[in-house]
């Protein structure tokens, strides 16, 4: 499953906008670092500095309220980035990154750029279209918070968790429920009860295993709006 | 107060991030359109052509949802701009824009900008730093969406209308209150709901009037976390 996840961004990745000779000097000068489960990548506010690309594991961005109260804005799997634009631009992190398992990270910083032929055009190019990914991600995210009930959130999220799989699906999540419920902006408790809801259409769940008993009908019960 | 939000607005517009031979060829080159209300400025999914700025009223972004339902994304004010890197980069409208009042839109054409000397790296840089603020401002949005109450989001609302106001407030909604529950994510009977909880803490409206008795201490609930 995580390779699955994987793959949806690999064609999109930052690294593979870029023609081969930028993008091998690019790594070539990155600096690549292991973290254990739960560590902070950076934290919002701080210099951005470098362009960071998760190359194994996943990231939660999130952002800490004036009250105290986290908000979990993304979680990023291997092959996604974060922090483009301000790398390119010399801004301020947006938000806060932790690691949600071991992981591995690469760090480019674009300051210092390789001087390939157009490497600065190229850099921006494809910089612009990773931010143009997230915009559609944070429309796509915004527009469920909005119009859509906690119970189609999740039907949702397994169904992507379930591309190109018809009949019968069993797969473990990749982080736990309270960082699902975070993910999906619902309480842990809520969760629960919209698992307990998908019971009668087939959907089962224990701990981080899930079985989708027909993939075909939680997705036609989803275009139907029947979950609402 | 529309005058406010717009100066919000000024200094962080598209145009007045270019230096000023790049924004009067730009400016020269732009058309100007006069919309009434209600009207379509641009629908997801076709070619974004021109970035699009507001020059005058109130423009939300939208969605509709494979099941028909529409999400409200943004509203607009003058000096925003949208669909910066679609247009630059030859994508598609990431999301639909209709006019809330009677509206001018000033349309650029990216694809065939001005040959002044660095006009292309200056116009890239304008693009990405308008990216950055819509990426933060959605930001704001989940972050607000996962972690604060209606009654919260509504009050934080009307503090930011109330911005460098101290003691009581008197202003209109720039919009109805339709859309402001959509902005907000919430239904427009939740919306009700919430306006008559503040009346308790001193806040009155009817139809598009606001009275916020004292800004200050609607400031100082939401901070200490007393309305959720």
């Amino acid at each position: 499953m995580l390779d699955l996840m994987s793959q949806r961004w690999e064609g999109r990745s930052l690294l593979a906008q870029l023609p081969s000779d930028v993008r091998e000097c690019l790594v070539s000068r990155a600096r690549t670092r292991i973290f254990p489960r739960g560590a902070t990548i950076c934290l919002q506010g701080e210099s951005a500095r470098a362009l960071k690309i998760v190359t194994r594991g996943w990231v939660k961005l999130y952002r800490i309220s004036e009250t105290g109260q986290e908000a979990l804005l993304e979680t990023l799997c291997a092959g996604q980035s974060f922090d483009e634009i301000a790398s390119l631009m010399g801004g301020e992190c947006p938000s806060s990154a932790e690691t949600l398992c071991e992981c591995e990270i690469m760090f480019i910083d674009l300051a210092t750029a390789c001087s390939c032929k157009n490497a600065v055009a190229e850099i921006t190019k494809a910089v612009m279209a990773a931010a143009s990914d997230h915009m559609l991600d944070m429309m796509d995210q915004i527009e469920a918070l909005k119009s859509r009930s906690g119970v189609e959130r999740l039907s949702e999220y397994l169904v992507a968790l379930s591309e190109d799989t018809d009949g019968t699906h069993e797969f473990m999540l990749p982080y736990d429920k309270v960082v699902l419920a975070a993910k999906l902006g619902m309480k842990p408790e809520s969760l629960s009860r919209a698992f307990a809801r998908l019971k009668s259409v087939g959907v089962k769940s224990e701990l981080k295993r899930v079985v989708i008993q027909d993939v075909t009908k939680l997705k036609s019960m989803l275009t139907e709006n029947a979950l609402s």
